[in-house]
């Protein structure tokens, strides 16, 4: 049965969120969680018939945001520290974490260890779109100046995930890029490009709005690049909500308008609401590390640990291995 | 009086939206208008009254979007290349086109020249905010490889438009990065930080959320990130109004909502309608050069030539120069 580690201290709202989003979670699917924290605590917000698929580690210490990636190794007795090690020895086969996401991506890499032939793992994370289910973005955060090898890598990751993983058919990678023509983009996305071009499962170069469309399943890019497109994103989602509730408030008419809009509204919530998809895999390292956002709530949590389930269900790992010795030949 | 030669014959539209535009300016404000193109074709299409503040300027060639920018160079007797020619001449004091972009760029650059001290001329364009004016984001498509000391440029740049041209007070230039904090960023904006701590005008790192709220006027980045950030902000607006779209088809109460909501949308689409903010500057050149949407409708050529007299009349260059030169001691 797949065991899931599961830091139950860091979120931004407490332990409550992630303990439910547990619970959820062992109502629909059979695995065994592994809730790390005081453990004092947590039991008593268990019904007990949940406590049968559940084994407590105690943790007394907690990683705040504001402590560094640094302190994350030398505070050994932290729920991510625990976490993590948990996966190490092999008596986890996930983890999953709504902390500390640099600490979590730096232990994770280097307690677990990446897998052979990976020079650096990546943060992937999807997005939703308005058609043609939501599409992955790698590497948003973890990787902030990439060579194109790694680029290219991230192309191999992200393909094995969302075929193995989302279970996409013959999914499509795209190059993030400031054009569709092979002669645009910079020095790093070129050379990328040239690496890439042979491989079957390469679109070729996507612009920022292509995203959005159903021309590719994967999109590839480095970690500056994929921070703030993903910011960005958020950012243009937040100010056309603003714009049209100021212009509701203006107009009665428009107030009426709105309450009729209400399931519209609803139905777009559900469809960019990042709870739906639980949390970013960590690509590349020997297990699973799904990083969920601070602020989950506990869909979240549940959506976190059901892709943990699956990761650890299916053939990803030994995929990236085999893609990548490929193309070393 | 300010001379503005239009390049007629450019747009995806054909002359028409121009020359309407152009009229349209005329009606508001006191300017000559060099109109470069087919002029036999052009003259039949304008009301007897304004003919005199109109020059005309033949040309029997047209740059098409599928040309190179080495054509360009090539094809001098081409409108984009006698508009920008006339500036060269000083017998214009701008140019304004809404054709190849690229071809524009290049030939305002190396026809017209940097401003001393220059190092590369960067495009500047408006971004919608729900509040607070529009936010000038530079550079976004001229200078895909960029190192620190063109980005610092790009904010000297960016704030003498800011301030001179779109009547800011004081503007503020953020960074933008994939964080906050002065420790975030790639090797590039690292260096770029450093150099622009000390500024009055810097505002420090920003994130891609940052952008729409007010805590800059103006952002800086590289030609690839600008690109990117660009279409991925079409992509997003775009697809919340798809997802809207599709669950009004759904619900006959949405469709009603809908009907109400239309001056909601109005507004909506008005705030972050291109067209309000006419083209974008190329800032760094000798001379001022406004470059437009391809798909510009009449009230974008009237706001692109608003925007050139104002940039005319505007001490913008003597300011970039003195910026540039300060940077230096």
């Amino acid at each position: 049965m797949i065991k899931i580690a599961i830091d139950v201290m860091g979120g931004d709202f407490g332990s409550k969120p992630i303990i439910e989003g547990t619970i959820k979670a062992l109502k629909e699917r059979e695995f065994k969680a592994i809730l790390v924290g005081k453990t004092e605590n947590i039991k008593p917000l268990i019904p007990s018939r949940y406590l049968k698929h559940i084994d407590f580690v105690e943790s007394s210490d907690v990683l705040q945001m504001s402590d560094s990636a640094t302190d994350a190794f030398k505070r050994k007795n932290t729920s991510i520290y625990k976490a993590v090690d948990l996966v190490r020895q092999k008596e986890a086969d996930a983890v999953v974490s709504v902390g500390h996401s640099g600490a979590t991506m730096s232990l994770a890499t280097l307690k677990i260890g990446r897998l052979q032939g990976v020079l650096r793992p990546a943060i992937a994370t999807l997005m939703p779109r308005p058609s043609g289910g939501p599409v992955l973005v790698l590497d948003v955060g973890a990787n902030v100046d990439c060579k194109a090898e790694h680029l290219v890598q991230f192309a191999i990751m992200g393909e094995a995930y969302a075929r193995d993983v989302l279970g996409v058919q013959n999914p499509k990678v795209g190059l993030l890029s400031n054009g569709e023509e092979k002669s645009k983009g910079n020095e790093i996305t070129k050379n990328t490009y040239e690496q890439l071009k042979n491989l079957d499962c390469f679109y070729g170069s996507i612009e920022g709005n292509d995203i959005f469309s159903e021309v590719v399943n994967v999109v590839v890019c480095d970690g500056f690049v994929g921070n703030i497109l993903l910011k960005t994103s958020e950012g243009v989602a937040e100010s056309i909500t603003k714009i049209i509730k100021n212009s509701i408030g203006k107009s009665p008419l428009a107030i009426a308008g709105a309450l009729l809009m209400r399931r519209v509204f609803k139905s777009l919530k559900k469809q960019v609401d990042y709870a739906e998809y639980g949390g970013a895999p960590l690509l590349g390292i020997k297990g699973c590390a799904i990083i969920g956002h601070g602020k989950s709530n506990s869909k979240a949590v549940k959506n976190a640990i059901f892709q943990a389930i699956v990761f650890s269900n299916s053939n990803i790992n030994e995929d990236i291995k085999t893609g990548l010795s490929k193309l070393e030949i």
